[in-house]
């Protein structure tokens, strides 16, 4: 079995040594013996992490993908384009395709299910969500007969390592920020990560999969992390809560679907908060089956590695067979507006220290039917300023009146702030 | 697709439910239509959890199995026989059979992987281990490339509820252990959970997935809770560990592998530390793909009707396409005796509250090589006594070392009693 590899980065040199060491089991295991004949490159001359057989080098990535002896390609470029091009061409010549790409298929992902569908051969792509976790098998497989309600992942690495050091070791975002690029788990633009656009092409996958119907990147509603400070998650411990940034996934009894990405205030006592660091980690709700978590590295060249080489594994498996595992076709997913979503939340306000000042507040939430589980009142440590701060969390409300909420506080002249608004996650929630 | 069920109890009667139910998703969303033909029991009258229509119920087991028009059996009886019998006759009828029997499978897997290898039908077992967490199907696919080094499951329910009651409501594990037969978790005797044997059996099943050898359940080493008191749960906690049931299995470089049973103590840090009430979860390490861990609820009907009813569709989506999962031929796993593993072990000993008392005792120590990491002396709280406890936490030392410092150890006349002995694992062991 010839495997062709687009992409030579991390995961893929990752990879490439992988199936060297591995080839005498797996052939052993499964009766498939996997050769890598050719490994197509931007360059030949660019260092990789872990040294690849220079003879295997092509930069002519067609050529490599319609060459008649390659059986399978991987592809580890990432990136929209010539990721799509070169995949949909592996698919057309019947070549089974397993990626790591997660935007690709947040974005074009029904075009390549089709073309996969039309061959008749395998696409695989447990990669592309959660790294080396089996999340998507599991999903696609294990749980294809389960009614699944609700998907809560913590799937970004970096976002994770960064509130853990702002959680455990009390300091700020911009520090853990740095820290996160010193260590090579942040870009040095980190935009991609810290606003939730990573979690947020992950998470329509996730819910592609688990509700059985189409939800693009551009369905998601996100909010990243740059916003949370250390009075929150200070704030958040003392309540018993730690802070993460959650990619969502929920399906409502009326079929519909809501797939998001925020920062969450997650019990204490909740498995996802026990995910530290780097690790990620995706927490399954389904009516029969109860709650499942699946944990693990998320991201990283071996770990992303040993994901894709069970799905080569698996592919090949079917090839020899004749066969390839369903994807179905997916309908589009009805959204449901994110003004109907309801959760309790919290809110921090900085205001005058007066009186009447809370009676105001409140009736602003009031207004809104908007009730409130808990309030409590801090004063600032630089007590000159005049200035105290109302801590709420609220009943579970719907987000539309929350926000009018807060319009509403934001014109109290004895409002000076409002601070972070952060959702916190129950253990129940209504799902009508 | 006619599916024939054997046995209706808690998981039986579940999953006719749940076929039920979900009958027209499954058609939706994989083109397979289910339906239970009939259900096969010991006794038409007997009251069940879940109302069964009365017009699918028969005693006549074998008749069920071998009617042409049943095409897919699955078998939720449990114990050795009939379920042996019964599902060595639907596999050598051709019919794919699904089980969630793990002392059948512990005992005779072999026999019945190679009935399902001759006649080219699945034999599908999700549910046999972590009741509705997917930990075979990842095991066996996802992970088929990885090279497992060990696996750490938490896979007794009724266990970990005790031993969670104990460490975070601090009571004896007498009351833990009636609370949880007044719960219905523990059975009248709780032998088979408390003392390791359900554990163990998994444990030989996940070592046979995870290493490719066969590992029966009577290759298992096992100890249980039963003489865990609350002093070694207070010092545990005062450590930073909690003490859980695990069954671990690993192999090492070698090639050979160890499969045990045996409460641990476990890092407060580690993810196994938060696995909390009658949850399970399985923490696997392996060389590229790090850790992983798979948590859900490891028994109940539903959840345990979900993880079968997965391996359902699978076996009726290869049976209509005329294949079906490879297990592959398992020889013998080379087993590593107890006596050479290693561990840490926290010690606890009651002794006199004299002079020298210590130096004899950390004599016996030294002449074993079992070299101490820390001790604590602990006067008792009644001191008219004259004893004290000492606990000891080892570093790495050899099992049989370590039985006997405590042979030596028991012969001094300083020494009252030797209390617990507990292995503490750690995130990195030795593996040579």
């Amino acid at each position: 079995m010839n495997v062709g590899v687009l992409g030579c980065g991390n995961v893929g040199a990752a990879l490439v040594s992988l199936i060297n060491e591995q080839r005498p089991a797996i052939l052993a295991r499964t009766g498939i013996d996997l050769n890598i004949k050719a490994v197509a490159v931007r360059s030949l001359s660019r260092e990789r992490s872990v040294a690849v057989d220079a003879a295997l080098l092509t930069t002519d990535a067609h050529g490599m993908v319609n060459d008649p002896g390659i059986d399978l390609v991987v592809e580890v470029i990432g990136g929209i384009e010539p990721a799509r091009e070169l995949i949909l061409e592996a698919l057309k010549a019947s070549k089974p395709v397993v990626t790591a790409n997660k935007e690709l298929l947040a974005n074009f992902g029904s075009e390549l299910f089709a073309a996969a569908d039309t061959s008749g051969v395998d696409l695989l792509f447990e990669a592309a969500v959660g790294g080396g976790i089996p999340i998507i098998r599991p999903l696609r497989e294990s749980l294809a007969a389960e009614d699944i309600t609700r998907v809560m992942g913590i799937v970004n690495g970096t976002t994770n390592f960064i509130l853990t050091r702002m959680s455990e070791d009390g300091i700020g975002y911009a520090d853990a920020l740095a820290e996160a690029q010193n260590l090579g788990y942040a870009e040095r633009d980190p935009t991609a990560d810290v606003e939730g656009y990573d979690a947020g092409a992950k998470a329509a996958i996730i819910a592609t999969i688990a509700f059985g119907g189409r939800v693009v990147a551009g369905d998601v509603y996100h909010e990243g992390i740059s916003g949370i400070t250390e009075v929150d998650i200070a704030f958040a411990e003392r309540l018993g809560y730690v802070i993460k940034l959650l990619a969502i996934a929920e399906r409502f009894d009326d079929g519909s679907v809501a797939v998001r990405v925020h920062p969450a205030m997650v019990s204490e006592t909740h498995p996802l908060a026990s995910v530290r660091d780097s690790f990620n980690a995706v927490f399954v709700e389904g009516r029969a089956v109860g709650e499942l978590m699946f944990y693990g590295r998320g991201a990283g060249g071996f770990p992303t590695a040993s994901a894709v080489l069970g799905d080569v594994v698996d592919a090949a498996a079917n090839l020899a067979k004749g066969t390839h595992a369903s994807i179905g076709s997916f309908g589009r997913c009805e959204l449901r507006s994110l003004d109907d979503l309801r959760s309790a939340f919290y809110v921090n306000l900085t205001v005058d220290d007066a009186p009447g000042v809370l009676a105001a507040v409140a009736g602003a939430f009031g207004r809104h039917a908007v009730s409130i589980h808990s309030m409590e009142q801090v004063l600032l440590e630089d007590k000159e300023s005049g200035l105290a701060k109302l801590i709420f969390i609220t009943h579970h409300a719907r987000e539309a009146d929350l926000r009018a909420t807060l319009g509403e506080i934001r014109q109290l002249q004895a409002v000076s702030s409002i601070g972070s608004v952060i959702r916190v996650i129950s253990e129940a929630e209504g799902r009508s």
